[in-house]
């Protein structure tokens, strides 16, 4: 065994505490379903007492979604070389649809299997692949249009409920109507409402038979917009135990699913290893792979490797590829007046290999038989965007309008071989141009899922395209996608590290959390009530507990004002100890109060002039207690 | 003299070189009017040549916006002692309207100016002070409804221009078409424009006379949006030597505006060195200076304190005031059901002396007098919000619009004694409801400028507020709003730093520049083109240097390749030597380009499937060179 190897088995079993401390003043939490091993994560934060005059009043604990994992749960213990449990195990067996294979499909999945030289690379605990037994479908969709509410289905309702029904109390549950433009998000999701959605493709459960250890989650407008994280190394640098542990940083701050876009010759070990620990669902972009089997040469690409690419990572669990079908040869010539040409790396890869063969892309011309390789795994497609524009000049063009037609066309044929699918989306977009990009995703993909990158508004803040992009990630997010693919500030300038992942998922959850807002999501406006709150009532712990990023808030403030006693400090450090706003508003509350001023009536007549003279004439009548 | 004065002077006259250095590759140019001490300074930035097979062909330097004064003019030696050159001292003169004080027309300003021990802290070279004759008014706005076109027009006329239509590049100067919701923006802007914009209320050219450094900008719906960002200490930290270095910094970074929040008992001193030192608009909200003279009980405030505060600031210079004349008694009540209340702090004064008095708010009811104040050093209004909501939930409320109604009013009677006006916004806001502030405000106060915090669009992210609050930053400014008031990272929870404030500001010029290109402001997509064109050709210094910030962008790239030999490579980080799709794309034009691919005439058919055969079949016929 040599150096290298161990070295990466020691970093991978050695998590860095700090990616997987619990975060504070919170517990995790299991809500259980139908079945005994239906049990559904969440994380609840506590709060602590409102000081009233009367001695204080309770505030109730919050439930948030929780995409950590197992990691953050003290009572489990991790051990990254046995993987996590394989929780939807029992699920998949009950359904006796499929079989388990004796060796790998895939002719690279045995080479590799059988080298001895990998050994010590190499996850110690593969489980044998399964498959659809033969002339079987196993996709979530195919179940959801029989009729059947599967355990995952079940699973996603009552994770996306977040236990809201639970909570009564009316300050924290008060919520704007929201404006969805035109989508349907029931007060309460019910597993018969996600197996209608999966049903009709508005929505996808990304689960592959052989990724078991995922904890279920869905994407679609009618549901919480999901933000994805891409991990993955790169050529010049990265270790394979450097990406497990970005997977677990990722997740921490709330990537619902992780793209693996490693490339490099070990890429299909470092692979399982993510996979056999991801409680998340992984995607690819099988061709990156495709293309490193034959030598980076794309014009030597052929449909029989790519074929054999997709089993081998369909047998290792990935749960959704992104393909990039939409490239036809005809599209390509559009691009070639562009400003920023093709800059999706599949996309190009796709382009050159058309150009060099002067044929249609061999993706579009072999996709039934991607399909029949997808319903046998319940492997998503995420219909890849190759065309999208990499200048906001280029923003909604020919090039990029004709692609998402095709795979418009694409989703129709995915979805008659009952294959759950959802289609990427740009990129560089000026704000106003970008509800046309949702409009027609819509509507030329009959409402199936969108996923989007960005997308960037302007084009002028390399080192903050996390910033340029957030804004119109939230506005598509609105607008109705279902999905937000995180950029970080190192876009366009390097690989990013472990600060730039953590700034790239909080603010993609900013983004998402304000398109729910927006749409009106059920529940949504609970955890800004309830920090809002904290706020006003100087419960700077429970603020801060209640963030996206508890340690930065409490850092800030630290920074300032760094004595423990100031957090319960009735001021800021913004206005100091005589001179606080909320601390003037606070007595301008106890001062109306007294008087009468602001109570139901008033309030109910809603006009200022009524409550003025209320105000003026009333305030002895209806004194309070 | 003391040790501590000592100390502010020293560190006030040597500025740190990190503030003051030139952007790289930019030279400073000033641009000329119609007469010779109209200086108009914009940053011109060089462009490496573009390398192709037949050598080199270069590209235009880019002009940008500049509004870091003189500090970054090489030429120009800067010595705070002194101040900044009265650049509009012979402009104000010539207008013999004015008239130069003896002493301070205020009790606090003769106060301060003869009091000995405050020597050691005043800036050095006060120059009296001018006022306008009696019965004169000196606005901008005056001038222009008397056809006037004044030497500050004609300056923000050139400076809007930016020289575009010098640069004849078809590539550089494409541009979408945009959606300006009922702006009308031409595609020149002319000094007789500005004056027209001047004259309707539209636009305001915050200069009051007692400030002839200040470069002239204008803050208008029909302009390129601008932003602000605050400066000032607080009860808890901060000294004089680091305000007027946060000036530096913050206009170095593209701060248009900087309002000085300070509060203290320095801020009468703290204030002039600021003023003397800014080239950029100062603003500040005189309650805060006159609370303090009430030893900070809101009850004591009177009309008299008020109005010597007024004239105090307006005598130094100050160019436009925070009023609160908006929060009337009778919207008080309709905020104590709030989640959070009264969050303004000028709000939540008004609001507590209005309580303890049971009177109207009198800063209302003396609003007429404090216009003969404003006329009189053409100071402009910024109509303060003071029950802008603080919470998502407090949104668009009966309060918050019931003040905003009341700015309207108060706006017509501003015009009326031709007082320039902006409008100050939210707030905290879900994006669904934004759209109806940015409506409302146009129409109620009559296309007056809006000046909005943020707004931010969810509650939940503390020590990210930078990035919830530039979602809708961008948002309202491609609705309408004029200036975007700055948030750092640091909002609700501490004093940001130097790197809070640079962060803050780049996000809002990020948030800025994205409303212009959504609007479809002429040239604005120049410097987002002409970035994007220098990264498809690996012109990473180019890319750099193009950027709102140079050094964080290379100090990115340098993290993961700190040779210098990548920044001229043909590959980036994320793909590596073998795999960039740059790279590929610029071999799948090379390649279409050889065959004839993508010329005009197939592009011009626009349709993807003529392109398709004329790929096909017509490659040997339309050969290019």
């Amino acid at each position: 065994m040599s150096a290298i190897p161990e070295t990466i088995l020691d970093d991978a079993v050695r998590l860095n505490e700090t990616v997987i401390r619990p975060y504070p003043n919170s517990e995790k939490i299991y809500v259980s379903g139908s079945r005994d091993d239906l049990r559904v994560p969440m994380r609840r934060i506590r709060q602590a007492e409102t000081r009233t005059h009367a001695g204080g009043e309770p505030n109730p604990a919050i439930t948030v979604y929780d995409t950590s994992g197992p990691y953050t749960d003290p009572a489990v213990e991790i051990d990254l070389r046995q993987g996590l449990p394989a929780i939807r195990a029992p699920w998949i067996e009950a359904r006796a649809d499929t079989e388990q294979l004796a060796a790998p499909s895939s002719a690279y999945g045995r080479t590799r299997a059988g080298d001895a030289t990998l050994a010590p690379l190499r996850f110690a605990h593969i489980r044998p692949a399964r498959r659809a037994r033969a002339g079987r479908n196993v996709s979530q969709m195919h179940y959801a249009r029989r009729g059947i509410v599967t355990p995952e289905m079940e699973f996603v309702a009552i994770r996306e409920n977040l236990r809201r029904a639970e909570l009564r109390e009316r300050v924290l549950t008060q919520q704007h109507a929201g404006e969805s433009f035109g989508a349907a998000i029931p007060g309460e999701i019910t597993p018969e409402f996600v197996r209608a959605e999966v049903a009709r493709g508005r929505a996808i459960i990304p689960a592959n038979i052989n990724h078991p250890e995922v904890e279920p989650m869905i994407i679609g407008r009618n549901f919480l917009v999901k933000i994805n994280a891409n991990i993955g190394n790169s050529a010049v640098t990265s270790s394979i135990a450097e990406e497990v542990e970005k997977l677990v940083w990722g997740i921490r701050w709330g990537a619902d699913t992780a793209m693996d876009l490693s490339t490099g010759k070990n890429i299909h070990e470092t692979r399982e290893w993510i996979i056999r620990n991801s409680p998340v669902p992984v995607g690819t972009v099988p061709i990156y792979q495709a293309l490193e089997k034959v030598g980076g040469r794309a014009e030597e690409l052929n449909w029989e490797i790519f074929r054999d690419t997709l089993i081998e990572q369909a047998e290792q669990g990935v749960d959704y590829f992104t393909i990039h079908a939409g490239v036809r040869l005809a599209y390509i010539p559009l691009t070639a007046r562009r400003l920023t040409g093709i800059v999706s790396r599949g996309g190009s890869i796709l382009a050159k290999w058309c150009l060099a063969h002067h044929k249609e892309n061999f993706l579009y011309t072999h996709f039934e038989e991607i399909c029949e390789i997808m319903q046998a795994y319940d492997v998503s497609f995420s219909l890849g965007d190759g065309l999208r524009p990499g200048a906001v000049a280029d923003a909604n063009d020919a090039a990029q309008f004709g692609e998402l037609e095709t795979l418009g066309e694409l989703t129709r044929i995915a979805w008659e071989h009952e294959v759950q699918t959802m289609i990427e989306g740009p990129g560089h977009v000026p704000m106003h141009l970008i509800k046309e990009n949702m409009d027609k995703q819509l509507r030329e993909c009959g409402e199936a899922p969108f996923y989007t990158l960005g997308p960037l508004t302007t084009d002028i803040a390399p080192g903050y395209d996390h910033i340029t992009s957030a804004i119109g990630a939230a506005m598509i997010g609105w607008y109705g996608t279902a999905m937000l693919c995180y950029v970080t500030p190192k876009e366009h300038l390097g690989l990013p590290d472990r600060e730039d992942v953590r700034a790239g998922i909080i603010t993609y959850k900013i983004a998402a959390h304000a398109a729910d807002l927006a749409k009106g999501h059920p529940g949504a406006q609970i955890r800004d009530n309830a920090l809002s709150k904290a706020r006003f009532e100087f419960r700077w712990e429970d603020q801060f507990n209640l963030g996206l990023d508890p340690e930065r808030a409490r850092d800030f403030h630290d920074e300032t004002l760094p004595k423990d006693g100031h957090k319960v400090a009735h001021f800021c450090s913004m206005c100091g100890p005589q001179f606080c706003s909320m601390k003037i508003t606070q007595e301008v509350r106890d001062y109306a109060r007294e008087r009468g001023i602001g109570d139901d009536a008033a309030l109910n007549e809603g006009l200022s002039e009524k409550a003025a003279e209320f105000a003026r004439e009333g305030a002895l009548l209806y004194k309070q207690v």
